[in-house]
């Protein structure tokens, strides 16, 4: 029954890409994760994709731009939409999926599910 | 196709407890308030309720005990489970809802939904 302090969670590993749970809604994971660099175009056929950034800046490639998040703000990209995230620099984030869905949009090659 | 700022989406409003959904995510609202003073006690029988604090300070009261949250500090209170949020200064949130759920646990005294 305590608060969740997301940059204390975000102090307890240094990998990059790899979300951490910190708790559970709704059958959803609520994750902290440090990206830096590209990630791969991906989509999620069966779930809107929830960022929110803490630190840092994101950029989200779409089939149709680019959107870019500071702290504070946030984005969702509708479920099936291709996007491709990347970071010039170290950024935190808040995300939030269906526990269980695949990070990459494709369980071979998605982060294996780890909780903080 | 922007991202969506949340200290832009709370300077377009000054009541307190009466949340404004900045976007939709899964069949849920995703909602910025801003609150001051207490709220009644309440429970949310088939849904988690979701806080996360953006400025202020806010505290949750529980069966068991009071939880206290700063900026960066979120908090899930499962469903079913008695709360009641409380505020001494103005405190600003995140919060994510199923759509439609009331936000105090009874269609009838709920506050509408608004959509910013």
């Amino acid at each position: 029954m305590n608060a969740i302090d997301l940059h204390d969670k975000l102090e307890l590993f240094d990998d990059h890409w790899a979300p951490r749970t910190v708790a559970e809604y709704n059958g959803h994971d609520v994750m902290v994760v440090k990206v830096a660099g590209e990630y791969r175009w991906h989509a999620h056929p069966d779930t809107d994709d929830f960022f929110l950034v803490l630190k840092g800046r994101l950029h989200i490639d779409l089939p149709d731009g680019t959107v870019t998040l500071g702290p504070g703000q946030m984005f969702i990209v509708p479920r099936g939409v291709q996007h491709r995230p990347w970071a010039d620099e170290e950024t935190h984030m808040l995300l939030i999926e269906p526990t269980g869905t695949p990070n990459s949009g494709d369980a071979a090659t998605a982060a294996p599910r780890r909780v903080l």
